[in-house]
């Protein structure tokens, strides 16, 4: 039996799952105060969401010689209130919960791929503002052409069986996956991102942002598109992100949607956020939403248990899949 | 071989298939006096598109005792501009491209289905405003919801393969459709349409416009639904239609927006085309698009080849499926 500290509330079912399981849980909320006067030092695991600041002091505070946490959880993704060096350090394992999202994410990928092809913002906006533009807004279907993934992990490989279900062609790009790992009659994986642009009409960005993904779609890739479908229409080029922002240089997608090279960018994420100033905002053919790839209730609900049946394996001794150190 | 005549153009493809299978083929616009004096009489079929139109006395002045047109292809959907009756009381077979647009009135209705459960054309105007709506635009998943069809022909058929492959259990109310001809683990066919409004908390209209769906969607049946989904979360109720205008009584669906009964609902159809002076247009948990559910590159360059093969079948003797009469 472990005892568990839930600092940053749980939802009923997720706490159930750990009470049933035998274990002792504390769900209250410490202030900076207490937790560096080690309150959680008494317990074996601590589980947050992003209201607790599990800092270095905070970090050494609950642990003591031979007690105190050995498991941070994070009922969530970014782990931006953690201090995962100093967890490291002493031996406490942290782990979030990014499968969770997953189908959130996957589901607004889609909706801005069908929303972008079909202009269904703009559609909306014209129709606000007292206009019928039913003879201006022709668009193109995603049935028959080509779809390029720039990271293929989990989110990606959601994106690309329901795209494939709705009858696109994957292609795809991560230097981090081996080929032999992937089904080709599922997706075709490239070993240079350049191919992405030159065979793909739609573009969706599912990698981490870092310095090496830093600004990799820019002007020379955008360039690179065809804006010609594997069926031979002329579809024009469609770029998509709901990943983080600063992967495509949006300097360069503006420029491009003004070029027409891009026929449309639509964007969940942003260089900067809130983009105020973005002159983005600002154009026909771009459509965007507030970082709200994940934000469903059921991406909600599944963080909860997630987090518990993580941390369920990491009691019974087995490493979580969801580690991150 | 066959004389031809095309009036309002068709793609050079689709010319090519009636030229290649060996028959004459005239490509001209004429004018009502032309019409009218009988220019088609020396032609076997005429092609046209929504421009000509096939009048009782155009269609009389078409046809002599013994020669005349015997088949009027209508490349496109919507027959205005046909005199059906006066057609089948000569003998003429009227033909119409339905298959052609199938797949983009999927797409389209996946697009704002997606687009509703995630409030993409809001979050887009909000984000065009100058807000950041991240905390209030919480969305539901459509994965492991019911999706409630009106009307199970091809395209309903359609949405429900896409729906399906992402995760949503189908339903459908038709009365024309035989029970036993649908696989019930593809999708529950239901003898009650109020049924499909108990059972759905997301529905799509499919049926064609008469008096008898009329407002078939109204107050009474709106209420009906639950908001809550087959997987146990409280996504609302959604509602969209790419079908035809009245068959959603458009004031019940505004009070049901008004009232929260009715979380989005999504409209490419109106009861009134534009609908210049609806308040729909104010709310914002409503989004539309003008009628373009069809309207997109591919359903256009499949429109000619769809018109040539029924064509052909007709000239080789048998009667073609997309026969209106």
């Amino acid at each position: 039996m472990a005892r568990i500290a839930i600092t940053d509330g749980m939802s009923d079912g997720a706490m159930k799952i750990l009470s049933d399981a035998g274990h002792e849980i504390s769900s209250e909320h410490f202030e900076p105060p207490d937790l560096l006067s080690g309150v959680l030092s008494t317990f074996d695991a601590v589980i947050v969401r992003s209201a607790t600041k599990m800092t270095r002091e905070v970090i050494t505070s609950s642990i003591t010689e031979s007690n105190g946490i050995q498991f941070i959880g994070r009922a969530g993704v970014g782990i931006d209130n953690i201090d995962l060096e100093a967890a490291t350090e002493h031996g406490i394992i942290v782990c979030n919960t990014p499968g969770a999202s997953t189908r959130s994410v996957v589901e607004l990928t889609i909706g801005h791929l069908l929303s972008s092809v079909r202009n269904i913002p703009r559609a909306d906006r014209t129709m606000r503002a007292g206009s019928w533009e039913k003879k201006t807004l022709r668009g193109s279907e995603i049935y028959g052409k080509r779809l390029g993934l720039i990271g293929f992990g989990r989110i990606a490989r959601g994106v690309a069986d329901a795209a494939r279900s709705l009858g696109m062609e994957i292609h795809a790009f991560d230097p981090y996956v081996e080929n032999g790992s992937i089904d080709p009659s599922m997706c075709t994986l490239h070993e240079e991102l350049d191919d992405i642009f030159t065979i793909c009409t739609h573009i969706s960005v599912h990698c981490n942002f870092s310095e090496e993904t830093k600004h990799i779609v820019n002007s020379d890739r955008i360039s690179l598109m065809t804006g010609v479908g594997a069926d031979g229409i002329e579809c024009g080029n469609h770029l998509i992100s709901c990943a983080r922002g600063g992967i495509i240089d949006e300097d360069a997608a503006l420029k491009a949607l003004e070029s027409g090279q891009l026929s449309s960018l639509a964007l969940d994420v942003f260089e900067t956020e809130p983009p105020d100033q973005s002159p983005l905002l600002a154009h026909d053919d771009f459509h965007g939403s507030p970082h709200i790839a994940a934000s469903t209730m059921e991406a909600q609900a599944r963080i909860g248990v997630e987090m518990a049946n993580t941390l369920l394996e990491f009691l019974d001794g087995i490493r979580p899949v969801n580690s991150l150190n």
